[in-house]
């Protein structure tokens, strides 16, 4: 007895006339007064569902087939038959079907087959898989990251796990959450006063990292190709529709590599992993472009097709000085780009993605390298039509004379470094990476707005987790 | 000009008689005083070292050349020649060497050519991944990371990025590490002068996961086939050589898998995985089996060519109350095996690894589906020689009514399930899943006794993150 899911189902898998069985959850049923019902079922392999046609020939087809309700369980057994209905290529004509799984006071059961809203499913967090919306997010999740691991894997990169629970704040990038045994209502304290952390379960204070970065740089440094693909957490804004307090970061990280690798990388990958989404989920691009932003495909189509234009962050700003456009935002040298701005360049200036390259020093991190002209480092932002920025990177400074001075000058504690610096007094080389937030990049590609739908499982009052 | 990492051009990647640039680290030199020297480097893309042979025509051969140390980074261009020593394919004349990176103070830089104890390492963390076994390591890591998504991903699972940070402690698993942003210095107290958590990031307490299975469940009755692999936290034991505080694990959930599936599934990534480090790494596994453990390569080849047997609890205690072995753990129906026994049966008992299922209902989880016998669940641990468990699983209780009576029984509080209680409440179907620690697979495959030392950054004194 062949066993399908229903993605194989629907691609023809078993030929029509055979006998299969396969099993999901009904979304919905409809009864005809002939005496047979279509059920609709579905199991996550793909966008579509199976219809199935039990008729009252089967045994239980009164006291069980026609009492299904959405969300119900079952296992059917039957006929491969080709479909007359338009869109559908296969049909089942059952001959067993069997409950697995009733739903309990359906009335109340919170996922109908109706448009519900996203604050709702984000309250039944441990439901909404089950929705259309999410299995299709889901999937294309799932073939983003899918695709990001074997991107790297083919061209030789190391995935490194770089350590969650770090004692060091080096990064600098964002509030900190503090991972602690103590306990809180009798907390060491040393002779001074303060909280002994040496008593606490690393023997110091410790806490979430906010990116592996700094520490893949060490494997960078002997691997010479290496990428993390893990949690990273800021504990700011968590309640934001573009923040998240626990994210993903894509983090490649290329020894011998200067800034125009670093952007040829990151546009290979970003085409690479858009291609695999067009490629392997029609299904779901088909319902995001349909239900929720048109231009979702044309975009990544977009990324896939068209070369990357590279720009100067100097040219950028007088290409926007001269826009005749009026920012809410002034540009000058030296400024930060905003959203409006990078969306002006990508959308309406060149029409296609764009890497901008060498920004003002002052504006960016501290490990990032100093050019010749001393007044930029080499750092380089992509930026997508209808995003903006959606990749961050550089070149980082290799050279410890110069990365101390950079130390200095923003008044960073060397000691604090002093494993980094080891990697810069020790066989240094040129060096680049970027950083991806794979949240803000499963946005892009299903056109979701809410940042909290594109995460497995947001935390929202009420919901499993919060 | 070609660019080759090490890898190629050992492979012969371009031939005999053309010009290429390899770029890396010196692993050792040798000066010999006809006026050459032999300078082996590495840059992490094999095992292997390529030879350069540079002579005093290179115009910084006394300048540079033979000050080169252990640890320099260069750059060198020059010619591929077949090699005359044993076990090297190809070396390379070179023509021009350019050093892109001097050790400073060569007789403290810590990585010597010579052997160094793993606990030195380890103070070393941010250095050690220029070692050979943290190379390997390394490598053999990685091979199986990608095997595991690789495998979950042809069969149709999809990736779930189950919450680190929750505020559950559903699976009651271990001891927990406390998340917050509370000012240690000034706790907010309710009236009662408890810790007033609502004022905390998330609005309550928060912990680290220590397992996604129940999360995961969500998806899985959603999407079938599903999968976590990501990190998880204990805080107990960290110090030791067997326990973590931070792993990753790997937990495939099936939806309609009873346990005989459930075990399949598990044979088959075993295999899937073995089998790719087999494939991939043929040079880190001799190296692996030459100086740690004789028999790693005999056991990964031992999992992929013979069936796993499988076995009953009731029936392995038989086996072993009969064995005439005299262990430091007596058996009896009701106990949980030990390692010894787990050995036992594996290694001497059927000599290949063995499925054993249907435990005593007490040692095991209040998650696991009862057995018609009421006095067994529906487990397996996955028992491979040299090891003992290397996975351990079970059959889910899906049935709302008998769930409830194991809480009851276990006096564990309904309301604190309620969200997986939902999941049996609404279309609920039998499934099953298991969990594979990852950094325990690194170390079987490789042999490597210390777990601290199969993950990319140990936590010890003086290390780089602690």
């Amino acid at each position: 007895m062949t066993a399908l899911s229903v993605a194989e189902f629907l691609a023809g898998k078993a030929s029509a006339g055979s006998d299969v069985t396969v099993k999901g959850w009904v979304r919905t049923k409809k009864d005809s007064k002939g005496g047979f019902s279509f059920i609709n079922i579905h199991d996550g392999s793909c966008f579509g569902t199976l219809q199935v046609v039990a008729d009252n020939k089967l045994p239980n087809y009164d006291s069980e087939v026609t009492k299904l309700t959405t969300g119900c369980s079952i296992e059917v057994f039957g006929t491969v038959v080709e479909s007359q209905g338009k869109g559908q290529s296969f049909e089942m004509q059952a001959k067993e079907l069997q409950v697995l799984g009733w739903v309990e006071d359906p009335a109340t059961y919170p996922i109908q087959p109706k448009p519900h809203t996203m604050e709702f499913l984000r309250e039944n967090a441990h439901l909404r898989p089950r929705t259309n919306i999410i299995g299709a997010m889901t999937r294309v999740r799932n073939s983003l990251a899918q695709a990001i691991h074997r991107f790297h894997h083919q061209r030789g990169f190391n995935w490194i796990h770089t350590p969650l629970i770090t004692a060091s704040d080096a990064e600098g990038a964002g509030e900190l959450f503090r991972v602690s045994t103590l306990d809180l209502n009798n907390l060491p304290r040393t002779d001074k006063g303060d909280i002994d952390f040496s008593q606490d379960f690393f023997g110091k204070e410790a806490f979430l990292t906010v990116s592996g970065q700094l520490n893949v740089e060490s494997y960078c440094l002997a691997m010479s190709k290496v990428y993390t693909f893990g949690p990273t957490f800021r504990a700011e804004n968590s309640n934001t529709s573009r923040h998240l307090a626990e994210f993903w970061m894509v983090e490649p990280e290329v020894a011998f590599a200067k800034l125009p690798e670093n952007a040829d990388l990151a546009e290979s990958m970003l085409k690479y992993i858009c291609k695999a989404v067009l490629d392997e989920r029609q299904d779901d691009m088909a319902f995001f472009a349909q239900r929720v932003d048109k231009t979702c495909i044309s975009r990544l189509e977009q990324i896939v097709e068209q070369d990357f234009e590279r720009m100067e962050y100097t040219d950028a700003v007088n290409i926007l000085k001269n826009s005749g456009k009026s920012f809410e935002y002034p540009v000058e040298w030296g400024v930060d780009l905003q959203s409006e701005h990078e969306r002006y360049l990508a959308e309406e200036h060149v029409g296609r993605p764009i890497i901008l390259m060498n920004y003002p020093k002052d504006i960016k991190a501290f490990y990032m390298r100093l050019n010749d002209d001393e007044k930029t480092v080499a750092a380089m932002d992509v930026l997508a039509p209808g995003i903006g920025e959606i990749i961050g990177g550089s070149e980082r400074e290799e050279r410890l004379d110069v990365f101390d001075a950079r130390l200095n000058a923003m008044d960073l504690n060397k000691d604090d470094y002093w494993w980094y610096r080891d990697l810069r007094r020790y066989g240094t080389v040129p060096h680049s990476g970027f950083g991806l937030g794979f949240e803000r990049m499963v946005a892009y590609a299903t056109g979701i707005k809410n940042i909290r739908d594109v995460i497995p499982f947001p935390r929202a009052p009420k919901s499993a987790e919060f």
